[in-house]
């Protein structure tokens, strides 16, 4: 199984894609889309909707997952943030691929095993668990990795924060006792 | 000229479009596009794209505009509106129509004079403005004839904020001293 991971935003946006094969995670391939300074935000979003449409129609992943939720306090940042989440999500959809959403404290609480990590942290645990010694990247772009693996960590576990008792009995049906 | 507005949002998106000719404004149509909350996120963005789309391609405007900024404090409602403009710009630029955005503030000083008029200010003045009486409308449609009319204000006035000389010299070449 192939995931895409996403880190949206409207100066750059990163995305990281992993393949899930039992216990083993690859990576098959990341990127960085650059947004010029100089585009109009229509402009922007065209280029994100198109690379990340581009990247998806190529790799043709199975899972798609993005970073959501934000802690800062300027809410200028948010909307803008928003628009590239906004844009990330329809690609998502249009290329019939479901979407799943981490906060950033459960990225890195899956990925470091510590809430709070730094993005430093985060660059270390994704080069190591996904064996990239000396590949350089910007944390744009560990950091889609990291939303990648968060996201195949939460398949490989049976109790996935969200899923219904109908998402479990499906999982689990001989749990059901039969009277 | 035809000019499309949208109030966009999570919850709804109002919609709507006014014929510019001359001195006379005219409502084309003015519709509102509901997000079921039991839909996901990416499903309403879907739902978004398309019925804009939709609505595009039927009445062909020939300029799109759209409320910008935000002034309340709370981020994660910023963000859920930044997703609904995203995606709404994103369709304005998918149909090559030139986008302009707008402050609430501008709106309603451009349609009531007054930057901190209420919705329902808005509403009267619309209503008088584009002769619309005992038409029923949600105030997120009558914010988005509000933003195609302001836009509209905008483009019969000669002095556009944010225009650089470049377009002022191109629209005043007779203005160049020649020696």
């Amino acid at each position: 199984m192939i995931i895409i991971g996403v880190d949206p935003g409207t100066n750059f946006t990163g995305y990281g894609l992993i393949e899930l094969d039992k216990n083993t995670y690859t990576k098959i391939h990341h990127g960085l889309i650059k947004l010029p300074s100089s585009n109009s935000l229509p402009q922007k979003l065209e280029i994100i909707y198109d690379e990340l449409d581009r990247v998806i129609k190529y790799y043709k992943p199975d899972e798609f997952s993005i970073e959501t939720a934000f802690f800062g306090k300027n809410v200028q940042s948010a909307m803008k943030i928003g628009y590239a989440r906004g844009v990330s999500l329809l690609v998502a959809v249009h290329n019939n691929l479901p979407a799943s959403e981490y906060s950033p404290r459960e990225i890195k609480k899956s990925v470091v095993g510590n809430g709070a990590a730094s993005k430093e942290q985060v660059f270390f645990m994704i080069s190591t668990l996904l064996n990239l010694k000396n590949v350089k990247m910007r944390f744009d772009e560990s950091d889609a990795l990291a939303v990648a693996l968060c996201h195949a960590f939460r398949l490989k576990t049976p109790s996935r924060k969200g899923k219904s008792w109908k998402d479990f009995i499906e999982a689990f049906p001989e749990r059901i006792i039969q009277n």
